[in-house]
């Protein structure tokens, strides 16, 4: 395993096993790696022949106020994790290496960034966007995982992709939980114990609109209803929002059919934490 | 030499050549070829073992109330032009093709696409660098040639591909002027006989500027003063803009010195035709 700053040497590097015909997989992360990020490396390993995972936390996809200076940042350990997932090349670079003085293209993707987390996040998808098509260009990788957990980001991703003829297949890979039900994260690091037991109060919102779902309930407002009563059961808890959209536009939906997507940002004392799940 | 449409297609047959290690070249164009098109698609015969010609009037560049639909297109002239040039491929893509339903990607070089002509045509910078986005996507090019006539679509392409990483050569070619110095325009079929010789006023205060430069004049609103002033003197002649700027980072400067754009955008009766010259 290999660590790479430069984004020329890398591709430089990646340009030979290219051209030996050798299929090349993108692990994009923000580090502090945990077990959701494993199952994508495990599953880009069995892809393909070369796995990259790049580590970076990307400045323009937090706003002014967020954690990014907070973000966790645990070089040894995510080091390990990627030799543990089979990782060929970390790809390691500086806010420099990648925005260096002068930057000024962004990509954006119209509408869809500016729902759910877009509007509680102004500016958010655009950042992610951007970095995820400068690490398809550095990277050219035949295919790129991504987890459900952030669903918003992975039906941008798809949009970008297919909008701009990028050269990608993008993967997106089921959500892993603890034990009781919690989505993982890297910000569930914020949590204290107390708010820790608060958090499953987004898969338990979750688990209850599928159940409501499966009693015969279709109306999307009384299942919304049902959610946020429960969350707001929570002390510590304070909701952003809980939709449930068309998984294609992310435009909300009155009666529950086929693909569509139950969603929700919920704040447990400072951190924001997401989760869905799909109706198929 | 083969005419595609469909972008899968396209480079589904390149990557064939690619995987056999030949360089390819593209020309993006929408049409209406003249001598400097030639000029582009020559270099790129001499410096590729496949050229590609991509030939699409891009609706996403055109403003409200401009040119989109009466924009000239001559296909069998066009045609002849690329067989004429070495071309190996036309992409010649549908609307419906590069922009299908549902399209909402956009690509922006925030600063350099609103000065100078981003000021007269809001939004055409914007459609330009997404349209070049999804080509080099699509074409995956080794090199791509564009014009110094459109110097400042050039330099916004540059910064493109440096901030997105897009990994491409972006060579970019000298103007090709008609025997009295007119440059070369697909927007010059617009002009009648008496337009065209008042349109010589612009390449005329280009020629001034030199001249004025050479004479010792370095004062950028001198050398404007008396461009605008030559073309006031054409009655079919409405400026847009007259300016002296920064090669690199298109802010105007005062006194002229090196890597620096003298460049104007005029309107001759409805057409509205660029022009300008590097002091080096």
């Amino acid at each position: 395993m290999q660590i790479i700053r430069n984004p020329k040497k890398l591709s430089e590097i990646l340009k030979k096993y290219r051209s030996k015909g050798k299929a090349i997989g993108l692990v994009p992360t923000m580090g502090a790696l945990h077990e959701g990020h494993l199952s994508l490396l495990r599953q880009a390993r069995r892809e393909n022949n070369i796995v990259v995972a790049s580590i970076f936390v990307n400045p323009t996809q937090f706003g002014p106020g967020e954690d990014f200076s907070r973000y966790p940042r645990p070089a040894a350990k995510d080091i390990s994790c990627c030799r543990k997932g089979g990782v060929n090349f970390i790809f390691y670079p500086s806010v420099k290496d990648m925005y260096p003085q002068g930057f000024s293209t962004f990509v954006t993707v119209e509408g869809l960034s500016s729902v759910l987390c877009g509007e509680h996040r102004p500016g958010h998808f655009r950042g992610v966007a951007t970095v995820v098509a400068k690490l398809f260009n550095i990277v050219q990788p035949d295919s790129a995982y991504f987890g459900q957990k952030d669903a918003q980001q992975a039906i941008i991703i798809k949009r970008m992709v297919a909008d701009l003829n990028i050269p990608v297949k993008v993967r997106v890979m089921p959500t892993i939980r603890d034990k009781e039900g919690l989505a993982l994260s890297s910000r569930n690091v914020y949590l204290s114990l107390a708010q820790r037991h608060d958090a499953l109060v987004l898969s338990g919102a979750l688990k209850l609109a599928r159940h409501l779902f499966k009693s015969g309930v279709k109306d999307s407002a009384k299942i919304i209803g049902s959610m946020k009563k429960m969350i707001k059961g929570k002390k510590s808890a304070k909701i952003d929002y809980v939709a449930i959209v068309d998984l294609n536009n992310l435009k909300p939906i009155k009666k529950i059919s086929d693909n569509c997507l139950i969603t929700l940002a919920v704040r447990i004392g400072k951190t924001r934490l997401i989760d869905n799940t799909i109706i198929a």
